[in-house]
């Protein structure tokens, strides 16, 4: 049996600590190209480089540990993506996986989430992916103990294949030393941002803005994905492209809009 | 009774001529502020900005037919929208409107939305928002016959309010010399973009892409936004920001990750 053929990109750039060990497990697993960003691209939402020029290069981040192929891309996540299956990879890839982002992606934050648009994005192509963060945001984010889990859901991602027009937006708890209690199927909570913005004036006098917020959480239930990270859980949310709100169709359906 | 106040945005930029169209036609609905990008942010998708700082300054564009307060801003249309919310408005709006936007936002084009991401940010937050485009990429795109048809679907959401969790994406046909037949309520069309990309040679000798590709429509079904739009009918897709795909959660449930 042929090795799977696995892409991995990310959204916090080629050098970040996340991508390089996710690409030490799926090393593990299969075939490996990286198609990464050149920088941090946090942020990004489902972003794509019309308007601008792309570059690429094959690069060496990691002898030792490296993909035998890795690319890094001017562009963002979902650029990555677009390039690596048009031009970079000699053919469709078993799967795509993106991340270890640094940072929560679950609830609302999955729709700011440049991890999540390069799942996304080869969702659209129809091939099966997952997007993985870490609920902590810094450069040093203290990975361990999600190595297993994280091959588990990829082996058998690549086993079930990914239920039609979905990808997979997993999410894995702050380490603090307690050991991962496994993995639940959960909804995206409700949630949204408290914004504040934090108002200076620049050296040479001009006022600018840094945005700044807190997580509002709306939502008690217990199928969430806060609430299965909260409780020690690797949250898989099943996440989709098609956004119609097939529920409210009905309901327009009754106005008139001749008034 | 006290008229409705509006956030006017949109992705093209605070010059471009589909929002100005736009402020000219919610200034006759009620009381309009315009937060939109200081220049044009198409294909930026959801994003926004934090690892950068935010300027936003009061501007006037167009003495005779623009908005008593109009602010022009660094950054992307949601963080336009956070922006206004937050610091520029006195209050909560009764409505946000994005666009119109030159180009279509129909079918997966909405992924890559910067009119709709506008609206989704509103939308979050419980605030009616609608993105309005027109399938006319054009600088100088005709918005002939539109404009009716506009001003019924913001009355009518002043109105009746939106369903809950979700923003209308509406769509209008590019002008061919036919008048608009109506508005449609639809849903997505399944489709892709085959993407091509163009490579070149820079005159330093330095390859670099263009991100190019094709719409291909995947989808026959009749009640799809693209059908409406090419019968000559406005499409309305109500959009939600739930991005969780409930119906395959059952589906991942019978999935065992111990293997």
């Amino acid at each position: 049996m042929s090795k799977p053929l696995i892409l991995v990109t990310n959204d916090d750039g080629i050098t970040a600590p996340g991508l390089r060990l996710l690409i030490q497990l799926m090393n593990e697993l299969g075939d490996v190209v990286v198609v990464a960003p050149d920088s941090p691209q946090s942020g990004m939402g489902h972003a794509i480089t019309l308007d601008n020029t792309l570059y690429s290069k094959k690069v060496v981040i990691d002898r030792e540990h490296g993909a035998p192929k890795e690319y890094s891309c001017s562009g963002t996540p979902a650029d990555c993506v677009k390039l690596g299956l048009q031009e970079l990879l000699q053919r469709k890839p078993d799967i795509v996986v993106s991340g270890i982002n640094h940072g929560s992606n679950a609830s609302i934050n999955v729709i700011y989430s440049g991890t999540m648009s390069a799942a996304v994005e080869a969702g659209i192509e129809g091939i099966p992916a997952i997007g993985f963060s870490l609920c902590d945001y810094g450069w040093n984010a203290d990975f361990t103990g999600i190595s297993e889990s994280v091959k588990q859901i990829v082996r058998t991602a690549l086993k079930n294949g990914i239920p039609r027009g979905t990808v997979l937006n997993v999410n894995y708890p702050k380490y603090d030393g307690v050991p991962l209690k496994g993995a639940k199927i959960c909804r995206q909570a409700k949630a949204n941002w408290k914004e504040k913005f934090d108002k200076r004036t620049s050296p040479m006098g001009k006022e600018y803005y840094w945005l700044t917020g807190e997580f509002d959480l709306l939502d008690k239930g217990e199928d969430t994905d806060i609430h299965a990270l909260n409780n020690g859980y690797a949250s898989i949310v099943p996440t989709q492209f098609d956004l119609t709100a097939h529920y409210a169709i009905s309901t327009l359906n009754t106005w008139n809009f001749e008034d």
